[in-house]
């Protein structure tokens, strides 16, 4: 499948906007694997899709969680989180894309995770830092983003979760792993 | 044991600073207590004894963790997370105090957890708020402890983990189970 078929594809799940933010999510993940040695194909075809589930109804959403057996805990978190592994889910099986990579890449772009591979965090971080995005503290992930990766991914999981803590929202466990995972592997290097 | 036996015993493991910030401890628990409806006396004794092994060795806390089969996980994250689990087992093993409700608000008075029990909310709040503490947030959760033991709990597991997050340090995950279980549950309510 080649750019224009696949981005042909994810439009029909999209609305304008979220359309256009996943262009940007497409140009920032190219950006990113070429710097950091990534693959830059499987980056591009993670980061058009990852976010085709994103307007499903969320009882279709709970209804696969459930079916599918993914952690049912993810229905005690905010639905916003739901969207990225039923994506990697109905990405393999209405799309037929079985490459694990890029499906892994669609299915923590959300939560994160601890020990994420390299794609993981190309997509997370590129679907933080896109062009399209404005709110406070992006900047600093976008400078960070120019240096390191992993220095950038820990940045924007500490903004979301103080986000999260601020507005008495839950925070999910894996992205809380994430964070410490991240913290304490750098801390032995 | 009376007051005075408890504080005469716990005198020999503190400093003197510690031991007044104890004095702070057992005086806000007490009150807490009474307003909540917790067991008063139960309220004294944990607070107590909250910080009697706050001066042991590193190496020996470490020994008793791995020895008393408590989470090995407790390693990977601070130090002072570690005196409130050796505490509470030092407590019942040195000073014979045996009551699993006192034992358990020594336990969880530094990470917290899920489903906290009442006597287990005081000492932690009461650790938090006791008029020698001064550190930014605290004049809100001693407001905040007035009228609602729960928000202040949250608010003082909030800073805790905002804190950590500024430092770059990592969160121990009871602690965050502390919070996602009070906002969750009283979602529900």
């Amino acid at each position: 499948m080649n750019r224009e078929q696949a981005l042909e594809c994810v439009k029909t799940q999209l609305t304008e906007h979220r359309y256009t933010h996943t262009i940007g999510v497409m140009e920032t993940s190219i950006s990113l694997a070429e710097t950091y040695g990534a693959d830059v194909e499987k980056a591009e075809l993670a980061a058009i899709f990852h976010d085709y589930a994103k307007f499903r109804p969320l009882e279709e959403m709970k209804e696969i969680i459930l079916r599918e057996k993914m952690p049912p805990m993810l229905l005690e978190y905010s639905p916003e989180l739901w969207h990225a592994p039923v994506g990697a889910f109905l990405v393999e099986k209405e799309v037929g894309i079985s490459d694990r990579d890029v499906l892994s890449a669609i299915k923590f772009h959300t939560s994160g995770r601890a020990d994420m591979t390299l794609l993981e965090k190309v997509v997370y971080v590129a679907d933080y830092i896109e062009p399209g995005r404005r709110f406070p503290g992006v900047d600093e992930v976008r400078d960070l983003a120019k240096d390191s990766l992993d220095l950038a991914l820990i940045q924007a999981v500490k903004n979301t979760v103080i986000f999260l803590l601020k507005k008495n929202q839950p925070v999910y466990p894996e992205t809380m792993e994430t964070y410490n995972f991240l913290i304490q592997t750098r801390r032995k290097d």
